[in-house]
């Protein structure tokens, strides 16, 4: 049985407080929201070098250094990092935890500015969009004018194109991995299941639970249904197939026997440890919400008209939760906009997760497109 | 939010106590298990006509008659009825609820034979061959020496491939719908997000629950995350797509915004009604278990040497649970094992669930594959 813990400890982060209020597309305003930032290299004279990374649904900011909570390493060391494709010594590295998060962005267990509570569902709900407009506010206060590449995968592939859409002419490329224009009617229902998890566990208490008092077994349940849908089928077999934890040995009880089942219940618990039950409610339905098309009357490719940016678009095969169709989709619209695009679809063996692995050809292709935007004029 | 509702009101079923104690793959004996069954039409003369259907995780005897519970028609009676490939009016119909399971057959929550309360958790892990040697018995009781048939659709196609392993001799036919002869590293990996999903609600209580008071809303998380798997992608997207239940208004809040999220809540919530939280976690058990090859040196052909059955194998192209290559790795198996093997594909956008719905094709193969066996010597 999943076991509880402390879902989210304090540690500081480096952040900054936006100047202004920042309006929401539900309409509401989020008075001057905070949003957690780490950058890495320095912008150069002509402010040509920032390169904005924006993070997946349980990703953060601690792209290129140890994480405060786990203790691991940036959780994209692979791309980012001296003679990496994202290079400080060439680049000014920005990557900014999303509004709605938990880890020092303004989210539901950020304090309430008026009582100083946490905002818990009086957090209004936000968009993909949303978070856009408030990594483009704190670019203004970083003095980035103009973006070098907008660079994500999975939600930060959706946060890159809603960026062509909302500041067309802020960037130069726009590199989306692993990710699709909207959220299918499967992909809402995964994260369906999720969140009636977290909603069903009594601790949960309609959000308003303590700091490191909230629903760990409900949000260990999520984790654990969105994890199966990171990984393929393949993966999956070929990684733990139907081995035992002991041997042969079969318990006939309700414990871990399969080594696939040990894997998912420590995926449930670690995630409780750096993950708030709530943010996880608000960001997935952002997700949920995402629907590029929905503001061009359906038509996506009316959403990359504005820009003049060059796009890359990555897909990998095992993936099923975007699968490589999303990224088809995606690049169809972009050139019938007019739009260089380039799109790769990669081998892989990791489904979704692909991105954060080593993945044969990935580094190769991100390396190749950006050097390629850099010397243009 | 998953309202809390009845788990499992009390109804007759009707059902037969086995002579003998029932030995079980644990080495467990279960004392003279009931089996809860019906039968439809009758036993010719040379008892030659009988067919057995085998059903599904969540299925149960009400084949072809309304549910006692849900007052819905039988399950199957787009295949079992009048006129239909299995005919009441030239076969002799048994279904039988499996052991383990909560409609009247022994599982947890029947009475414990010592105390009278209910083996919850004391009831012994059972498997699939456990299922059927159960079954054996019944049919032992009904006079059924040997079967024209067993049929059955996803855990009921491996009861039926577990039939011609264990008594080769007993059957003339096996029809495998849906199914697999094996459970994968992914199968596994969703149901153990349920059975977890179950054992966080503290409801559950270690499965000590009084009737009625059961882990409601960890059992419908369990549903929905299940019913996912059930249906393919495509079907969802043709059926929900991204179709909001208010016309085109978001409620930019927790709400069911989609009709995908009301869809399955309607399914978990109206699932508790009928079935029992410890039967989900020991039917999932048997199904993550069941590796048919296992007991023969992992050699799949091995486990059909013995029978002379014909069968037939039926697969759906979207079914992502048990996928078509599952299919084909038991034909080719079957086919190593000198038997008549003959598989059909049939199309569907339904996913899994396209063995309970009207699949073109479907009555047709069934139809013609039961003719055939019947009209041999």
């Amino acid at each position: 049985m999943l076991g509880a813990r402390l879902v989210s400890p304090k540690v500081a982060h480096h952040s900054l407080r936006l100047p202004a209020d920042l309006p929401l597309d539900s309409g509401q305003t989020l008075p001057r929201p905070a949003v957690a930032f780490e950058t890495v290299g320095e912008l150069n004279a002509d402010k040509s070098n920032a390169i904005l990374i924006c993070h997946a649904l349980t990703g953060d900011q601690y792209v290129a250094s140890q994480h405060p909570l786990t203790g691991k390493p940036g959780w994209w060391q692979r791309m980012v990092g001296p003679g990496k494709p994202i290079d400080p010594e060439r680049h000014f590295i920005i990557c900014s935890n999303v509004i709605g998060g938990c880890m020092g962005s303004e989210g539901p267990a950020s304090p309430h500015p008026e009582d100083g509570k946490p905002w818990a569902l009086r957090f209004p709900v936000i968009t993909i969009a949303d978070m856009v407009r408030a990594q483009a506010g704190l670019l203004d206060m970083l003095g980035v004018e103009k973006l070098l590449a907008v660079v994500g995968g999975s939600m930060g592939g959706m946060q890159a194109m809603q960026w062509a859409a909302s500041y067309p002419h802020r960037l130069r490329s726009v590199l989306v991995i692993a990710s699709a224009a909207r959220h299918s009617a499967q992909n809402i229902a995964f994260h369906e299941v999720g969140r009636q998890a977290i909603m069903a566990d009594p601790k949960w208490k309609n959000g308003a639970y303590g700091a490191g008092e909230g629903p760990a077994k409900g949000l260990a349940v999520a984790r654990m249904a969105a994890h199966i849908t990171y990984l393929s089928e393949a993966g999956l077999t070929a990684k733990f197939g139907r081995h035992l934890q002991q041997g042969d040995v079969k318990s006939f009880g309700f414990d871990a026997d399969f080594q696939i089942e040990s894997y998912l219940r420590h995926q449930g618990m670690s995630f409780v440890d750096r993950f708030d039950a709530n943010a996880y409610l608000y960001i997935t339905r952002a997700l949920d919400y995402f629907d590029l098309a929905e503001g061009y009357s359906g038509q996506l490719a009316h959403a990359f008209k504005a820009t003049s940016a060059r796009f890359c678009v990555i897909s990998f095969d095992s993936d099923w939760l975007y699968p490589t169709a999303e990224s088809r989709r995606i690049v169809q619209a972009l050139v019938a906009a007019g739009r260089h695009a380039s799109f790769v679809e990669l081998n892989s063996p990791f489904g979704h997760d692909a991105f954060l692995l080593e993945t044969p050809g990935l580094t190769e292709v991100v390396d190749g497109f950006l050097k390629a935007v850099e010397q243009e004029p």
